[in-house]
């Protein structure tokens, strides 16, 4: 799919269904790394070790799902070591050249002997992926990946994430490789704008996990060409945008993805949050799930967000219906107001009437079957 | 049920079964009120004149359910103050010495005519507290209301909200009175204390509404003695602090109340705030719903707090039950666990290590009936 990069996945016991959970991400030139790592003060064992490499030339990522690795101390922290070490020999690369990541339940050890046999076979390579986008699935109903062209080169990438997506990146893991070369401190900006744009707008349940990561690889014969670093960086921000609102559609649960709009916001800063908040309300995700055009409930959101506004300088609108101008509600068609929100896709938009920035974030409808799914992940 | 206080209680049409939706409390004696407001920007019209009014000498406060007169501009105010003024007549007492207060729908002019009709038989003040509490309900299955003794004096307490709890002050309304003078300076002082101790710590959702407010007022024929303020202080905080309980218990669809007790912090804003993020988090209360002993996600809530600490310097219980030490799971029985977690009241705990300061926090568990209440609210 993506020359000078293979993949290569397995079983290491961990899924209940046997089937694979394990995957290798294997560069044929090492590369220059950026990440962005979970703001939790509780970090996971892989998360750590990823973070100490980050600077080193990389040749090799490895993953798994359904064990996040996370509250299992000094032996955690020696199952990761010794996880990226029997890659590393496999593939006959430096061991500090491997980055680790895990998802999946905190506080149990990994079981070595399974990730090692597993390793043994996702280190053959021979995989696609699409299938290590499947193994690092969690309660994920579908894989996420997404690719597209810059010149000549090509930018690929695969996340997980479906409940517990929150900023700051919630259980969720984006890896994204580019077979060109890009200086570390440009490849760094680009991904932090990107995730800021992308993976930070998506909210599912509040949550922040111990694990989460976007690591984005850059490496092969040749240097990005200058002309190019511009269109990289959109180009990165689409395909990070496309794998976010995939995980947002996937939510625990969910039925359908609600992106929302802010637009006249005092700051850029205060038209993310808001555009956050109003994603991550649980009434307005509630009211989404029962097709209720309850505009005040996204109007009282917008109040607590943070962002500065005067409530009668505000326009809402669901869809393409304005239900609420000058903070107060208008005469709509309600059913017509209903109808655009029992598609698979709500639009809500917002104008604070405030300043100049906008902003877009992303989630999805709360429903029984999110307190289904997490009332009993563990057991 | 408390000398100098009298209230009463009506239909004004608003609820769909009949039964009370309005209730008035008055004061044989002009009263020092003390106020605690929602935080949100947009502030319903009854929370804008409230306020406008908190320092006057206040009589009567007016409040009712199903439609909060928020959101509803320049008109939504003049209903408010119309409110007021009508109670002030059938009263007998000075306009600008009648509070308001509403909860319910946003966005929908108060049917002035029910209200108005209403407020003839309820100024009729033939009521109990006990009837007030209920006048008050919205999605409430229970009236709430505390009462205590401070010396000689009396004080009593009605409460409103079971969904959109959530600091600061969502919807939820509170109304205390107590039939001493106290001077207006102390009263809020003691009012904010008890307050952020109590209120402030209950989340049910995490949203933060429009029209939330708690009131108390002083009055009567004497000043509360010297000695006994600081008695009054205390049990101001908790008689708050019974009803911050009776809304958690109460929530949306809940059938657990969670305790969750954070010592070992560094500042008491980090232990509030950690007990708050715990008590909020959506996966705690799904597996609390689940009673599922999931610590992994109590100690990704607190690292996602705010609140500084090391993660090997953490221990967290499940009732009685060491889960994690040193910040790595211990061997615990989990049928033990498990039924800790299955009584009407579970009690996390968690010590940070980190310093001296300690807080609690309510929540309940998030089940499949919130959904189904939050999915069809309006229609």
């Amino acid at each position: 799919m993506i020359p000078g990069f293979r993949v290569g996945t397995a079983s290491a016991g961990l899924r209940a269904s046997g089937e694979p959970d394990l995957a290798v991400l294997f560069a044929d030139h090492p590369c220059v790394a950026a990440g962005v790592f979970t703001t939790n003060r509780v970090k996971a064992a892989p998360v750590l070790l990823t973070q100490e490499r980050m600077l080193n030339p990389i040749r090799a990522l490895v993953c798994n799902s359904c064990n996040a690795n996370a509250c299992t101390g000094p032996q955690g922290r020696r199952d990761a070591r010794t996880t990226a070490a029997h890659a590393a020999g496999l593939l006959g690369i430096p061991e500090e050249s491997v980055l680790v990541a895990s998802t999946g339940v905190i506080g149990v050890l990994l079981p070595m002997d399974g990730i090692l046999t597993g390793l043994d076979e996702a280190c053959g390579l021979g995989g696609t992926w699409e299938q290590a986008a499947r193994a690092i699935m969690t309660t994920d109903t579908v894989p996420k990946l997404a690719t597209a062209r810059v010149g000549d080169f090509t930018l690929t990438g695969i996340a997980k994430g479906s409940g517990m997506i929150h900023p700051n990146m919630a259980t969720m893991l984006g890896f994204l490789v580019i077979n060109a070369i890009i200086p570390q401190p440009e490849l760094q900006a680009a991904l932090k704008e990107a995730v800021d744009r992308s993976f930070h707008q998506v909210t599912v349940d509040g949550d922040t996990s111990t694990n989460d990561m976007v690591v984005l690889l850059a490496g092969g014969r040749e240097f990005l060409p200058g002309p190019l670093r511009d269109e990289f960086r959109e180009t990165l921000t689409e395909v990070c945008a496309r794998l976010a609102r995939a995980i947002a559609r996937d939510g625990e649960g969910a039925t359908r993805l609600v992106e929302v709009r802010v637009e006249g916001a005092g700051s850029p800063g205060e038209a993310r949050q808001a555009a956050r908040v109003v994603a991550g309300s649980s009434l307005v995700k509630t009211a989404i799930y029962g097709a209720d055009p309850n505009w005040g409930r996204i109007l009282a959101a917008l109040g607590c967000s943070g962002a500065e506004f005067r409530p009668e300088d505000v326009e809402i609108r669901i869809g393409t219906v304005v239900v609420c101008r000058e903070g107060v509600p208008v005469d709509f068609d309600e059913d017509e107001a209903r109808q655009q929100m029992l598609g698979p896709e709500v639009r809500l938009f917002a104008h604070l009437g405030a300043g100049e920035a906008c902003s877009t974030a992303w989630g999805c409808d709360l429903t029984e079957r999110y307190v289904e799914i997490n009332g009993s992940y563990r057991t």
